[in-house]
C-alpha cells in the first residue's frame, strides 16, 4: 500500500476498504505517513466524501487508535448522549441525574471544550468544591452505588483523531460531513458505552446552521454508531436562540437546579424529557418514548430527580449551598423596543466569552461565575426601556465588546413572530 | 494573509490575487508554509482549478523563485522551442541547427530529463567528446559567433517549482492542467527567451492521451506566456506513433543527422520544418509559416543545415567520425503478420528504457547505443516471417522484457489503416 496511490483513488472518487484504512490512521499515528499526504488525502475527502463503510472504517480505526473506556463492571446498559454544541446548553447538567434516577446508569467521561462557555466539566465545576479528576476506582464506585459520576477524560481517547483534527484545523479541511462525524464518533466509540442518544443541534448557535444540514450530520453518525453496534437515536433541536436564559459556567448550574425543581425554562425541561425518554427506550428502562417522558416528567415533579443531583454533587465534593457565594459585577443591556425577530444566537455565545466564561485555548483561565442572561427569546416583546439582558463579569472583561455583541445578535421588527420548534426531526 | 484562509478560499471555488500567490510560494520556499498546507491547497486546485490571473501568478513567481538567464548580450531576438515529450522525439536535433542557419539565435539549456530515453542533452553526450557543460562565457560566445550553444542546466531555475514538484508527486496532485502548466512555463520563463513555440504532443505515448487534452494544456500555456509578454505559437502534434523510427540516443542522433542531410523519416522532416517555421514568425525571419518553412527547406536541401550542425558539434567538442564506433548487440522482433492498426507508443518507450536508452532515477546511467529502430508504423503491413523492429543493447539489458513489450505495443490486424495526420491543430 502506498499512500500516494491511496490519495490517487479517493481523488478519483474511488474508496478505500477497511485494512487500507486502519494502515492509513496506523502509519499517520506512527509518523510513516507524513502529514502532507494526509492532508492531501483529507482535502480529496472534501470534495468526494466517503462511502458509509469507509466513514465506519475510519471511525472505528481512530477509536482503536488509544485506550478504550472499559465500562464492563458497571451494572446495566449505559447510554451516553451527545451534543454538537450550542448556546446556554446545559441539558446535561439535568439529564444525567434525572436518567441515572431512572435507572440508566451515567457513567461519563467529558473532555474540556473550547468555546463560548466551558463544558459539563468546567460548568461541575463552578460548584465550589467539585471534584472532576476522579480514579478508575472512585468512578467506577459511584457509579454503582449511586447511579452516576461524570469526570475529566483519563487517558488516551482516540488520539488518532486528535492528531488528525489538529491537521483539518489548519489546511482547511474541517467541512466534511464524513470527517466531522467520524471525529465526533470515535470519542463516543472509544467512551465505552452501549448505545448514544445524539442532540444535534441546527441553528444560528450551532455548528449546523439548518435543520438539513444537521440532518445530514445526525443520519452520518447514526450510521457510523450501528455499524458499531451500538444502539442509536438523533434528536434534531433547534439552536436558533440560547437554550434558556443563562449563559455562563455557574448560571447555568442555577437554571438546571432550577429545572430540576420542576421550575426553570421550559425549552430546557422539554428538551431533557425529550432526550432522557430517548436514552430510556434505548437502555430498556422504557418501551416507549412517551412512557420514558411521562417516568422522567414523575422524577422531576416528585423531586426526585433533585435529590439525585444533590447525591451526585454530594459524592463529588461539590457544596450547592456555597453556589451563591460569588457576587459579580452586572449591567443591564437595553435595546431599541419591539418583537425579537431573529437571534445570531453566536453572537450571544461569543459575548459570553468576552465576559469571561470560556476559552479560547485551552489554558485560559475560565471566570465561573461570568456569562450572562437573556430576558428575551424570538417571539417576545421587549417594552421601552426594558432590558433585553443582563451581563455578569469581573474586573478585566470587556463589556463594551459583550454588550455590542449582544445588541447585535438581537435583529428587532414590529411583526409578530412565532417561537420555532424546539425539535426539529428524530433519526433513529 | 494566513494560509489557512487561503486554502479554505480556493476550497470554495474563489481565486487568490497575485500578492497572495507570490507570498504562498515565497513563504513556501522559505518553509514558512509547511508542507502539508501546500499539499492541501494543491488538491483543492486539482478540484477547483485556477484562473488565468492565477496561474499566470503562479508561473511568475515560481520562475522568479530562482536564478533567470540573462540572455541580453545575445543578438537577435531568443525563440525557444519546448516539447511535451514524446517517443522518438529527436526534433530539437535538427531544429537548433536548421533555424539557427536561418538566424534565428538558439541559447538553449536543458534539465537531463528521467524518461525512456535521454533528454536533448543526454543525445547530444551520446556524440563522443561533446561537452553539454559549458561556462556562462563559452555558451554566450558560441551563440554569438556560430548562433547556437546547447547546454546542460547552470543556475538554479525555478526551484520552487521543483519542490512544489516534488511535492506534487507524493500527494497525488500531479493531474491539473493549470498546475501542469504552471510547472513547464515557469522554467521556460526563467530560461530568458523572447518567444516559445510549444510542441504539445497527443496521443498513446504522450502525456496527453487526446487531442482534446493537448489542445487545452496548449491554450493554459500559451496563455501564461503571452501574459508574461512572450510571443508564443503551439503545435498540436500526433504522438500515437513513435517520431521517425529510431529511439534510443545514439540512434536518434543518427536519424537526425539523415533528415539533416535531406533523407530520413518524413514525419521528423515535417514537423522539423513546422515547428521551425513558426519560431522564424515569432523571431521576425520571416512573414508568415509558409515563407518560414521555405526558407528552412532551402537550408536542408542545400546542405547548409547540416553544415551548420557540425559546426555547432564542433563547437561543443564532438566528433561525428567516432559515432559509429561501438557495436551493440542486437536482435529482431518478429510478429503475427497483417497490418498495423494501432500502437501503444508508452510500451515502445517502456522497451527502450529496458534497452539501457533512460534512466528511472537522476543517478542511473544511459547507454548511448541502447534502443531500438521500429521497421514498421501505423497502417504499414507486416509480412510473414518480417521483423517489426531491431533492438540493440549490451550485456545486462532485459531484452526479453523489451521484446514483450514491442510485441504489446503493435496492434496488428487485417483492415486497412490511414496513418494518423502529423499535425492536429495550431494555437497562436
Amino acid at each position: 500500500m502506498r499512500m500516494v496511490d491511496l490519495i490517487d483513488r479517493k481523488r478519483r472518487g474511488g474508496a478505500l476498504d477497511g485494512m487500507e484504512i486502519r494502515q492509513m490512521i496506523q502509519g499517520f499515528c506512527e509518523g510513516t505517513i507524513p502529514d502532507y499526504q494526509m492532508s492531501a488525502f483529507l482535502m480529496a475527502v472534501v470534495f468526494q466524501g466517503m462511502t458509509k463503510e469507509e466513514t465506519s472504517a475510519l471511525t472505528e480505526a481512530m477509536a482503536d487508535s488509544g485506550d478504550i473506556m472499559d465500562l464492563s463492571s458497571v451494572h446495566g446498559v449505559k447510554i451516553d448522549k451527545h451534543s454538537s454544541g450550542g448556546v446556554g446548553d446545559k441539558i446535561s447538567l439535568v439529564l444525567g441525574p434525572l436518567v441515572s434516577a431512572a435507572g440508566i446508569p451515567v457513567a461519563k467521561m467529558s473532555g474540556r471544550g473550547l468555546g463560548f462557555t466551558g463544558g459539563t466539566i468546567d460548568k461541575l465545576e463552578s460548584i465550589p468544591g467539585f471534584r472532576t479528576q476522579l480514579t478508575q476506582e472512585e468512578f467506577l464506585h459511584n457509579v454503582n452505588t449511586i447511579g452516576i459520576a461524570l469526570a475529566g477524560q483519563t487517558g488516551r481517547l482516540a488520539p488518532a483523531d486528535k492528531k488528525l483534527y489538529a491537521l483539518r484545523d489548519v489546511t482547511a479541511t474541517v467541512e466534511s460531513l464524513p470527517l466531522i462525524a467520524s471525529s465526533i464518533m470515535s470519542k463516543k466509540l472509544a467512551a465505552g458505552c452501549d448505545g448514544i442518544v445524539l442532540d444535534v443541534k441546527a441553528g444560528s448557535g450551532a455548528f449546523m446552521k439548518t435543520v438539513d444540514g444537521a440532518r445530514q450530520l445526525a443520519m452520518e453518525m447514526v450510521s457510523i454508531g450501528k455499524s458499531a453496534g451500538k444502539a442509536m437515536t438523533a434528536v434534531i433541536s433547534d439552536m436558533s436562540q440560547p437554550l434558556g436564559y443563562a449563559i455562563g459556567n455557574r448560571l447555568e448550574v442555577v437554571e438546571a437546579i432550577e429545572v430540576l425543581q420542576g421550575k426553570g425554562p421550559k425549552d430546557v425541561r422539554q428538551l431533557t424529557l425529550r432526550l432522557g425518554a430517548y436514552m430510556l427506550v434505548l437502555g430498556r428502562g422504557a418501551a416507549t418514548p412517551e412512557e420514558g417522558e411521562a417516568i422522567l416528567e414523575e422524577l422531576l415533579d416528585s423531586g426526585k430527580g433533585m435529590e439525585q443531583f444533590e447525591r451526585f454533587v454530594r459524592a463529588q465534593g461539590g457544596d450547592l449551598s456555597r453556589i451563591g457565594d460569588t457576587v459579580m459585577e452586572s449591567k443591564e443591556v437595553t435595546l431599541k423596543p419591539g418583537v425579537v425577530q431573529a437571534m445570531d444566537t453566536e453572537r450571544i455565545g461569543a459575548a459570553a466569552m468576552c465576559l469571561g466564561a470560556g476559552r479560547k485555548t485551552k489554558d485560559d483561565p475560565i471566570e465561573y461565575g461570568a456569562g450572562l442572561r437573556i430576558h428575551k427569546k424570538i417571539g417576545d416583546r421587549l417594552a421601552e426601556g426594558e432590558a433585553a439582558a443582563i451581563l455578569y463579569y469581573s474586573h478585566g472583561a470587556d463589556v463594551e465588546a459583550a454588550e455590542n455583541l449582544v445588541r447585535q445578535a438581537y435583529h428587532m421588527g414590529e411583526a409578530p413572530v412565532s417561537p420555532p420548534p424546539l425539535i426539529h426531526d428524530i433519526i433513529a
